[in-house]
């Protein structure tokens, strides 16, 4: 499986700047991208990072700065269309091999993974007419755009692939159910688990 | 598989104070029992509710006053120890037949959905010294039970059983992927998606 991996390597997890500088937040962004990357080979797929710049990283790059949607439709058209591909996102800090594979295997022209809050975290798409739309609540949209096509859709189910890690919450999921780079930068970034009030956070 | 399903009957739902008043809080709380209990049917699953007060409901009632510790504790030792029992949480909106299945069948000794943020949501136990702890970061807590008594562990990833429904963002989750009553109620109450700064939310 060809796999696509967006990555934003100028501006990455500014959600994150309460908790994290500049230089941290790009430092937790390379190690998730580094998890995913660990992921999607132990699912058997072949990833090529789709980066907003040149990075120095472990896998094929494709350099396009444009806005997400324009610049993985391309990359899909690109690629021969009657092979499937995926787009699995950069910041899926709890990506396993399982998980991924389950994604992959999925028996559906259009696999959706949403994530929490209505985004895409992942798809695999195997009809040529498919093209993505990741502005505004984009599970929905995806698949309105897989109807128009008559293209039949699975929605794979997993806690892991729909926490995407942009926000102080998120952290939380990466220090209990992580065990990659990520985890261990945070770590050693100091961070740790906390209980304020019955609720999880996360402290420094 | 004998399924026990706590439910506050008195305070439901009490993080959505903002959003809704008492009575519609206990009809959403009162709706997703509901459509957590066809759910645990679905998965071949013989729910009992464990409510902290008398309620009307199609299914057998234990009453119980207390903690949801202790109550479940209690419950569980009062059952035949040598039958797996499942624990499933009343708030568990987007909860199907399928992802149950999936956790009724895991293959340990004690299988656990955590809740996103730390908690348990659902829970098998097929270890008779097995007992609950739902104070603070729950999913550590039982984890560590279990090793301490040597119960080997399957963690179930799931987004639909890992989500309760506790806060606003819930909220958006219930609207996206729900199809039960709790989903009705809630357009039926008004609400429905929007989209402010590119993330998702609820109005009504």
């Amino acid at each position: 499986m060809r796999v696509l991996v967006p990555f934003d390597a100028e501006r990455p997890k500014t959600r994150l700047a309460d908790l994290l500088d500049e230089r941290e937040r790009s430092a937790l962004a390379r190690a998730m991208l580094d998890d995913v990357l660990a992921a999607v080979r132990a699912a058997g797929g072949e990833p090529t990072v789709l980066s907003t710049a040149p990075i120095d990283v472990d896998a094929p790059v494709r350099v396009d700065d444009r806005a997400l949607t324009p610049a993985v439709n391309d990359a899909l058209a690109d690629a021969a269309p009657e092979s499937p591909a995926a787009v699995v996102m950069a910041d899926l800090g709890l990506a396993t091999g399982d998980a991924l594979a389950d994604l992959f295997d999925a028996d559906a022209e259009v696999a959706i993974v949403p994530g929490r809050g209505g985004g895409t975290n992942a798809l695999v798409v195997r009809h040529p007419e498919f093209r993505v739309d990741y502005h505004g609540l984009s599970y929905r949209d995806h698949r309105r755009i897989a109807a128009e096509i008559d293209a039949d859709v699975a929605v794979v189910d997993s806690h892991r692939l729909s926490t995407d890690v942009d926000e102080r919450a998120d952290l939380v999921e990466l220090l209990l159910h992580g065990d990659g780079r990520a985890t261990a930068w945070l770590r050693d970034a100091g961070f740790e688990l906390a209980v304020e009030g019955g609720r999880a956070g996360v402290r420094r």
